[in-house]
């Protein structure tokens, strides 16, 4: 049990934290810029970033035994966002190369580490509720990751999201209560066919969350990428090659190179997750999350006092100056100290647009 | 003539012009302010203020006889915005009293200095396009003024406006080809009234524009306010007086004091006044006037680099950061030192609203 009498969580013995902190958020802008990512800032008003809310949640469970993998630009931000967290504890990339090379890395040093372990990759970026749940979930997922299953945590959907792909649970897995065989992973698939989803029952949301020996990891990649696996391990044995082996690392999610095929082989186990989960998309997003489904009025993440909304409703991120909006619904208006931005909840995917619009006009220093 | 072959313009004989530069032009906050009204800001992206644009419209008409009439708050500002114009030019109110104080007691200081003088009072924030209409009309009202009669320039209307009172002009005036007298002048009409009005002709916009001796104002004044007219009479011949009877002066419009009793007594001539006028009431006029009628995209007040803008319609008013606006037609975004504006074209009207909400919550600092 990781839950014991008083709400509060327990450590999970040799359950190892990798927490990958990369993605610029381009439907967060100007919130989320590439050099200052969404996971590094505070999107819920509680005072805490992303990154630490997800150290918050995570350090219970693994105690000192966390990892963030992070791009070298932003290694400094994360060691101060992350004053508990040792130096040695955040690995920096060199270059992007995409979710399995960051997992996999740290599976290979975890490997070498300490033969018990088992880890749990996290986004540095998901905002959770229900803190009990999701330890009640890792808890599972590790107790089944002990047994050499690649794990993920699936998501119960609330909505039929077209924004995620999604879990098919599919055999129930004997010896562990509610835990299945994945039966496959499926695509961002239409409102429609995610409405079908959730009718039929046993679709959840895939949110990233694996949970695995770091070897059961490394074993699948090398049976699809053995290469690649094999380039992981030199590395955590030598990790002075990183510097200037790490830009030919294949650039695959860790989905597209063990999840999927490892799911086709049976190979891999889903634990329901029944707690809250959003990775913030967009504004529309942060809305809801900030506001509920349906807000009433003018959702503010920030300084309440800096917004002055007549006949309004949306959301409204103020920065130092009034923000007043008059006569708009569905509004969004944030501010930063070098840009305004102001679209709707509907238009929230287009933000995307602007930002291309920018780079391509040249102002790619505020992107 | 005032309008050589050059086509510009000539001075007019003893031609005083008279600028009362009030108002607070709440609509247009955050752009206007009641420490620094629209008659101080650049409207039209000119370079200029809207009482710089005055002065340079009215200076070769009327040379070295300009007066200035504003509140003390304001008389640093206006003094450093028209650096041509000494300082014994600009009359400081000590209290706003409305336009018949104001342009009274330019009158009677007028009415010492010169038996000749014909004065004509023009807004400080108002705008005008066709420089040589403007100037022969004022041409044709200084003569009939010198006449005797009180003089109004009569707006040809473009559009049916709910916004301004009309001037009904009555029987031709011998002698002066095209000028009318005043029939009466009526209030702001709803819609449908005004387009009886343009469907019937012989209205005119009323810009409270007048042009008159000094002491057909002044008589006209003593015939239904005697003490004021003595009042402002002692005043301009002790101006040491003035700050401290200004506040018991009358708080009344120059056209409620005069000009209706006076065309209601057949006394109010009025001249067609051809050219482009507006009196910039808001963001929905600020828009057309800068991008026409239905103006494709968003237009910019300022710098256009600061302003990018997919899918959108509107204003944008930038300050010294980007703006950046996705899918929103006919909005309008407005950026200042200390408050960001966003509304619609069709709200603009609401901005006064915006403005008591701020006051009432204790954000008067901002207005």
């Amino acid at each position: 049990m990781t839950l014991d009498g008083s709400g509060s969580t327990s450590p999970i013995d040799s359950f190892y934290a990798v927490v990958p902190a990369g993605g610029a958020g381009t439907r967060l802008w100007p919130l989320s810029r590439a050099r200052s990512p969404k996971f590094l800032r505070d999107l819920r008003g509680s005072g805490r970033s992303l990154l630490q809310e997800t150290w918050d949640r995570l350090s219970p469970l693994c105690e000192d035994r966390f990892l963030v993998v992070t791009g070298s630009a932003h290694a400094d931000a994360v060691g101060s966002q992350l004053d508990k967290v040792p130096a040695e504890a955040i690995l920096t990339e060199p270059a992007a190369r995409d979710s399995m090379a960051a997992i996999g890395y740290a599976a290979a040093v975890l490997e070498r580490q300490d033969p018990d372990a088992v880890m749990g990759s996290f986004a540095a970026d998901h905002v959770i509720t229900g803190e009990a749940e999701f330890a009640a979930a890792v808890a599972t997922a590790v107790a089944v990751a002990r047994e050499g299953w690649l794990v993920t945590l699936g998501i119960e959907p609330t909505f039929p999201s077209s924004a995620f792909g999604y879990i098919h649970a599919g055999a129930p897995l004997a010896g562990h209560d509610g835990v299945s065989v994945v039966a496959e992973f499926v695509e961002k698939p239409s409102v429609e066919t995610a409405t079908e989803y959730l009718a039929a029952g046993g679709f959840r949301w895939n949110a990233g969350m694996f949970v695995a020996r770091p070897s059961t990891i490394l074993d699948l990649l090398h049976t699809w990428h053995p290469a690649f696996a094999d380039r992981l391990r030199e590395l955590a044995a030598d990790p002075s090659l990183v510097e200037q082996a790490w830009a030919d690392l294949p650039k695959i999610a860790l989905d597209h190179a063990i999840a999927e095929p490892a799911a086709a082989a049976g190979k891999v186990a889903t634990v329901p997750a029944p707690f809250g989960w959003d990775d913030i998309g967009d504004f529309d997003s942060l809305a809801t999350l900030l506001g509920g489904e349906e807000p009433e009025g003018t959702v503010v993440l920030g300084e309440e006092s800096l917004v002055q909304a007549v006949e309004t409703s949306g959301l409204v991120v103020p920065h130092d100056k009034l923000v007043a909006v008059v006569g708009l619904d569905d509004v969004v208006v944030v501010d930063t100290p070098d840009a305004i931005l102001v679209t709707t909840r509907e238009r929230a995917q287009d933000v995307k647009k602007l930002v291309n619009a920018l780079k391509d006009g040249g102002r790619g220093d505020l992107t």
